[in-house]
């Protein structure tokens, strides 16, 4: 098997339903980055040239990749460690991305040529030049979006907006804590919180550029920053909620003893959600949080909420909601680092070394 | 300090705010087990005769126990570890028990002489021959109620019918997993899912009278009764899972290990109800249960359902239907052993040695 022979990766794209129509020409510029066994990402990731029909039709458009980025659960699926998995082989790589409409087959209706449009479904395969799908498997975005933004907005905006909404009913004045401060999520929920005036306490690794790192939170809106050193601190912590209430939601993506230590700080009645397990350990919960303080400890999946609210109104309110914050600089993105297709190795060997909260993003010409 | 002094447990009633009124005689035959410093009960806990009014008055009742279990948080409570603390001393012991109506005052509407009663708030001080509360804080059982049972009711049945009732909906066929399967609750448990066509798979600690065990617990109803190591053997348990599906709630009383290995059982969308840790280790959760798995963590304490339902019509539909479960032998008590109010200290001596799931309740003459 090569990956050469394009109607590999097409006959993927068949697989998943994405009925591509007639093969007829190959576009000279279209390419994607695939992948045929499971492995690390950079030994099993190529650059392949793809097919695509031609001219759509039916209720088909075709889209061309403006942005995409490498998130940590793309770089899971590859190495074949993530819940889902591709049932077949070749696959392109990567979940989210914003794309520009270029075709629109005849059938059509509510998707015209340069629109901006992200998949409705959690669908691998944005490492891509080019794509065909039907109009149900687009969202439309408003065409004033940020390009950066968009490329990003499907996972971590929404993950967000989502665990702040959804478990625990806060009111204005309320307080959260989360770990993974500096996380492409923790950026947003700074964000978020400052915009719905929730106070955040937000905890960090200790590392080289601490009071840089601090410091940039706070111009987000974080009112507090601390390492998962401090909050371990008594004095300090109850000079914070002599302050402030005590944290009604914890968010967790680290799991271990940081999570233990933010469970100490939720009052009682809270709820904590776990998102992510970035120290790769588990979550310790003592018997008494549960029984004393009635805390409820939940997980969030953005990847399953799609699923169950695939096209939903709610989803559309939240996608326009977050579209709105960032035309109005209320919501600003993690740092981007811009990289080409060609770009991949280097690009994936940076993120796998951690601390940075630069998000890397392929951006296509 | 001395608690020959009837007055001070008096005293300790009126904090209580039982307006217990004037003060003329002392029944001759009135006793409790009271304590005046947190300690172990074997040290601390002594029998000192105790004062009541003579004639009840307004809505008051006087009330002479008849049966009072010896449950670990009240154990817990003597020693102050246990969260609701007593906020002055002297303290009668107990948390449960049954007692007959022996005087009404004038005022009282619904409670006559001969009634079993017991207490509708959590209340501690049963260990008590005597004791005057007002109407409201007594529930009537019905009269013909089975008295062992009648001492227990109030918490291990209730705590085990609430968490199978409140957490997730279980229709018939349905699974659930429990570890502590011979704990008082976990007894009670097995007897519900049995009469409510539920599947229970319960784990009990490897022990000298490990098939006895397994035997009493098969004649209650259990549909599997399983050690923890056994629960780890992936092939024993792949079988039980071809034959019933996978449990969509899990009971732990236990923590540690035991809790995790329990987890992995859990089927998708499943939650775990956390009552008690008897291995005194934290609950650990995969962050995996979390996110990809969908469970959901919470505890349950029968003592806050309590403060919360405090007169319910949930609560009374309740002990309805535990007493009528009761009556029609669907629900046995766990094996009682009866001791005097003289024999505490070796029962509590016993009691703490383990592995009996025999229950020690203080019968009155």
């Amino acid at each position: 098997m090569s990956f050469s022979k394009g109607f590999r990766c097409l006959g993927y794209f068949r697989n998943l339903h994405y009925r591509q129509g007639v093969v007829n020409h190959r576009f000279n510029s279209s390419y994607a980055l695939a992948y045929e066994v499971f492995g690390e990402p950079t030994e099993v990731l190529k650059k392949v040239p793809i097919q695509t029909e031609r001219h759509v039709k039916g209720n088909h458009v075709m889209i061309k990749y403006l942005a995409s980025p490498i998130n940590p659960a793309d770089i899971n699926t590859i190495q074949g460690v993530y819940p889902v998995k591709p049932t077949s082989f070749p696959v392109i790589g990567g979940n989210e991305g914003v794309a520009e409409v270029i075709q629109v087959g005849p059938n059509v209706k509510n998707i015209k040529l340069g629109d901006k449009v992200i998949p409705s479904g959690s669908t691998t395969g944005t490492w891509t030049t080019h794509r065909v799908l039907t109009e149900k498997d687009l969202i439309v975005l408003d065409k004033n979006i940020d390009t950066m933004f968009a490329a990003q907005i499907a996972v971590n905006p929404c993950t967000a907006y989502r665990m702040m909404q959804d478990f625990v009913k806060l009111k204005e004045g309320d307080s959260i804590i989360q770990n993974g401060g500096n996380s492409a999520v923790g950026i947003y929920v700074i964000q978020l919180a400052k915009f719905w005036n929730i106070r955040s306490i937000n905890v960090i690794r200790d590392r080289p550029d601490l009071e840089q790192t601090k410091e940039y939170l706070k111009s987000l809106g974080a009112d507090y920053v601390l390492t998962e050193e401090e909050i371990r601190k008594r004095e300090l912590m109850d000079k914070i909620f002599s302050d402030i209430s005590k944290p009604k939601l914890a968010l967790n993506c680290v799991g271990g003893q940081c999570a233990t230590d933010c469970v100490r700080h939720l009052d009682d009645d809270g709820t904590m959600v776990t998102y992510g397990g970035m120290s790769k350990k588990p979550v310790v919960i003592p018997t008494g949080s549960f029984i004393f303080k009635n805390h409820k400890y939940v997980g969030y999946w953005q990847t399953r909420w799609n699923m169950m609210n695939f096209n939903s109104s709610q989803r559309h309110k939240m996608l326009e909601e977050l579209t709105e914050l960032s035309a109005n600089k209320k919501l600003i993105t993690p740092k981007v680092i811009q990289v080409s297709l060609d770009e991949y190795k280097e690009a994936i060997e940076n993120m796998q070394k951690g601390f940075s909260n630069a998000k890397y993003v392929f951006k296509f010409d």
